[in-house]
């Protein structure tokens, strides 16, 4: 709807990336840049914050703390893992929601999230319109996954991509000291997406790459592990392996299974499966590490890529302008242009809740443990470019926000 | 001995740092400039290189790429852990290196290594004495560990601390997301020093430090960690704990003993801390994330220090000119003469070989977990400053050296 008056308020959702931050400070700059804005509010922990009338008045930051928060990572306000209900079968949150749009007059609503968190908003754009609250809704995408559908990538995978690549780097030189021979498995994040582990695949270009590369996309089998592992070690001496937390069996059994619990979205929360792949290779008689990159490759703002930094700053900015201009119930989409250069768009927030977008198979090589060319074309532009961060004695200079809560 | 003309042989040992090489292209760049100097070699694989006569011909190499080593990490020319006998018991390997040195005319020997280099540096020096081989034989320091006598400290500590400085503040912010308590326990390496594990104090000065530091200079309780866990979660809702893989019981038994086994100079190798803490964190119904930092502190170059980068090529730059001007059996010390600038000095081999300098009890307060301002004195300057890597497409562009084997 267009010309709507009122309050903006951001929030933010799921796991943290290196540059979430970045796209809420964009939006929050060109929100209080908006004629018809007349406030800026962050919700506290996601639409939990919303829910419970928990707000930061985004007026009283400075313009230079709220640029800070471009590297600054994880997520300023709080993240949530709450899933609301299909508002056809209970509608209480929704209800609550709108009471609290109608006491803060918010007009605009930004949800900065993942696939969930597309699901959310979407949820919210709906129930708004069939009870005929005028709001513009627009979802901000993040994920280091980068397993959204609808836009060419998420921000928040360039710099996780950025940081595997060059920690393959590293490990593969580390690896090289010895004449020993010795294989190291890294674990990388992806439940069912395996964009984070190719990017492992990155590292080729400065010559010290992964040599066998296990996605979520190409069925697991032990056997087959095995093999190449030895293989690459009777060659090489040395066997870098880079794998997805959420590598299945040809049965659709996680590798990682015995470790599997249940998240509040009903995902298997995985884990261990360089360990469980470790064993295996010691049956070998070769000497292994496993390493798992853990929360690291989620929150490494000190290795973020430039581009991603830019992006996600520009796509918030332009959630912004987006809903000011009268759209609503929909996703800001990164369309690619050229080699390399992208222009934002809009997309349902249908097309994004819930689908998973995953590599597609004519992009992984017949060997399954590697990427063809389409995936190095893809990828190596997401990754360029070094931030100026704020330092302070060689360390990170994060945002000093004041956190002053919002008062009617 | 003054004006030895003849052969120079680097050679590097013991694991990986981010600086080790910094310090070989420091020796070798000012090598090739002495005009005693006849023949710059690097041995491949540390003292084995030596003993099988694998050299690599330094004279083939550019400045430029011999430059770009001190932003590559690990050892450039391989590394070795190997244990010279005592030569009163078994003088085998000398009489093989003293006729490679005859052969190659070999006058000034440098070893870039920690406290077993030190040790193979010094019994070779004595050795040569005592047959009366001139040569002169300068130890250059490296270890992350920082363990190093008659050293302020140790090229390659800096940068492994940035590392895990920086890292304990991404972790510090990625934990914060969430409402529920949560507690996050990083395992840090360091056998019997806690120099490394130290460093997630300084992460304070970013205002998102560690919580709780155990370090192997204090003697380890469950019931006082588990206590301590607690206090904090109760009090912050997080707990970012700081662990060294080293921690012993008061009894003197390793934390993390059943995981251990013995390298090849009988000590433990140790791992698997954090994992046993985690289980001892979820006895109290907390949730808890067990991070190990592995390999990904020693070699993470792209995090490296540029007062430690600077400092380890200009060891390695003193180590031949103080073999040039005479010395030998000596190693080279920093001393630091202000804060903060340091001279590069020489100290006896002996004085080093196989000692282990830990942290001062008077630098840890008497709560057990954290550091007094003596220890972030020492350790802050050590972690300034950003090194201009050379890049690639956002990722790190190493040296490419020839490798060209040395013929006589």
């Amino acid at each position: 709807m267009k010309n709507l008056k009122g309050k903006c308020v951001f929030a933010q959702s799921g796991g943290p990336t290196a540059v979430i931050n970045a796209s809420i400070a964009g939006g929050i700059i060109q929100a209080l840049s908006e004629k018809n804005c007349t406030g800026v509010l962050a919700a506290h922990h996601g639409i939990k914050g919303v829910l419970s009338e928990d707000f930061f008045d985004m007026t009283k930051e400075s313009e230079q703390e709220l640029l800070a928060l471009k590297y600054t990572p994880a997520s300023a306000f709080g993240s949530v893992r709450y899933k609301l209900k299909d508002f056809e079968k209970d509608d209480t949150d929704y209800k609550r929601i709108l009471e609290v749009f109608e006491k803060y007059d918010v007009r605009y609503f930004f949800y900065n999230g993942g696939n969930d968190s597309m699901d959310t908003c979407d949820k919210v754009s709906r129930y708004m319109e069939k009870v005929g609250y005028p709001v513009n809704v627009i979802g901000i995408p993040k994920t280091i996954d980068n397993d959204l559908a609808g836009t060419d990538h998420c921000p928040g995978y360039g710099s996780a991509a950025k940081y595997i690549a060059t920690t393959i780097t590293e490990i593969n030189r580390d690896a090289a000291i010895y004449e020993d021979p010795l294989v190291i498995i890294v674990e990388i994040m992806g439940r069912n997406a395996g964009w984070l582990t190719a990017s492992a695949a990155l590292a080729d270009i400065t010559g010290y790459g992964a040599d066998l590369i296990y996605l979520p996309e190409v069925a697991f089998s032990k056997e087959k592990f095995l093999s190449d592992v030895k293989s690459v070690t009777d060659k090489k001496g040395k066997c870098i392996v880079a794998v997805s937390e959420g590598v299945k069996y040809a049965d659709g059994r996680y590798v990682g299974e015995d470790a599997a619990a249940t998240d509040a979205f009903g995902h298997s929360s995985l884990g261990g499966v360089c360990g469980i792949l470790k064993s295996e290779v010691k049956t070998l008689g070769i000497k292994c590490k496993a390493i798992e990159l853990n929360i690291l490759q989620r929150c490494a703002a000190h290795s973020a890529s430039l581009i991603d930094v830019e992006e996600a700053f520009t796509a918030g900015k332009n959630a912004v302008i987006k809903a000011f201009s009268g759209e609503t119930d929909k996703m800001i989409s990164l369309k690619r242009i050229s080699q390399y250069s992208i222009e934002y768009e809009t997309v349902p927030l249908t097309v994004t809740a819930n689908a998973e977008k995953t590599i597609p198979p004519d992009w992984i090589n017949p060997d399954g443990v590697s990427l063809n060319e389409k995936f190095y074309e893809y990828a190596l532009p997401l990754i360029h470019g070094e931030p100026h961060r704020r330092l302070k004695g060689g360390l990170p200079l994060y945002a000093r926000l004041k956190y002053e809560k919002y008062k009617l």
